[in-house]
């Protein structure tokens, strides 16, 4: 594109610089906040440095937090028995949108993978050994990717946790519910029916 | 969505306020510029506050500007008898891109619209009255959207402009090229029939 302006033309090349967003979408945002007369671009700049200089993450979990241990961590009416590990805060999001779970959890921050040269000593598994050792955990729920590097990472972490006498399951894995049977990968497929849930009415 | 820090969630607020940006897109965003090691987010940050703080509108053409004329009204090989009359910057740069234009612009920052309370005094149509009558400008190219309003607005400023002596034309309106007959909208292929061009080999 042909800028007249440099400051115009640093700020789509900074917005662009994000993940998914092309020159002409960046070019529409950088005009859209030109001519807004509300107060979102200083709320978008004292957001940005809050993420940068302020979130910090919860000791505990790893979940991102405002200060200390997270609300999770910190809430009286969580079951700190059951322990979720997940990879990232994005899973906890999303099962904590279910609604389904009341335990706490622990983000280990990625899977195993040793073509991208991700080994276990850089994922936070030393201090999930370390919370079950010394928390009240009774269960550990591996809530991780169901793929190769997912399952050798669950393989991993579970070889470390079962000595420590804790349960450890993992989340059903099956056909999607509201899924076409014909199009379920065939992995998955085979897999739920080794898996069969006995049918109860 | 369910938020553990107020930090997160005023961030994932302040993006997804941006049109077209979602909230799963905002926490996307939101994830990525934490996680980013680079200095992403504080470019971000000195752009939108330049954007908000520095950038200037040329006082001739309406453009964007870093200071004074912009870099089009400020160039000494631009033909300044041609003038291109436009909506926006959007249409600016456009143009721009085809390479097709060595005039100066002039932006009047709409069209009016009775309905959206738009007057032709609430256009900069008074200034491009002025700088054709002071400037030594020759022609007056309007390229404004093929519209109900658009033909409204340049009959307006043609109605002020023909008095002192200028020819105004308008960009050529017509089948888009590579496009398909049968697609094209009665209004537009009437138009192109009637306004044919004698073909010559």
């Amino acid at each position: 594109m042909t800028y007249t302006s440099k400051i115009l033309e640093e700020a789509i090349t900074a917005v662009s610089s994000l993940p998914s967003i092309g020159k002409k979408s960046a070019l529409r945002l950088v005009l859209h906040l030109i001519n807004d007369d509300s107060d979102k671009a200083e709320k978008l700049i004292k957001a940005i440095h809050a993420l940068k200089h302020e979130l910090q993450e919860c000791p505990k979990c790893h979940n991102y937090t405002d200060t200390g241990l997270c609300a999770i961590c910190d809430s009286v009416t969580r079951d700190k028995s059951t322990l979720c590990v997940i990879e990232s805060v994005r899973d906890l999001m999303a099962i904590e949108e279910t609604g389904q779970f009341k335990g706490l959890f622990h983000i280990i921050g990625g899977v195993i993978s040793p073509i991208d040269g991700i080994g276990p000593s850089d994922l936070n598994i030393d201090d999930l050994v370390d919370r079950v050792r010394n928390e009240d955990v009774k269960e550990v729920i591996m809530a991780i990717s169901p793929t190769i590097e997912g399952e050798t990472t669950i393989y991993y972490m579970t070889k470390k946790l079962k000595p420590l006498g804790v349960t450890v399951s993992t989340i059903a894995r099956g056909v999607s519910f509201g899924g076409d049977l014909e199009y379920a990968d065939e992995l998955t497929l085979g897999r739920s029916i080794v898996s069969r849930i006995p049918y109860t009415i």
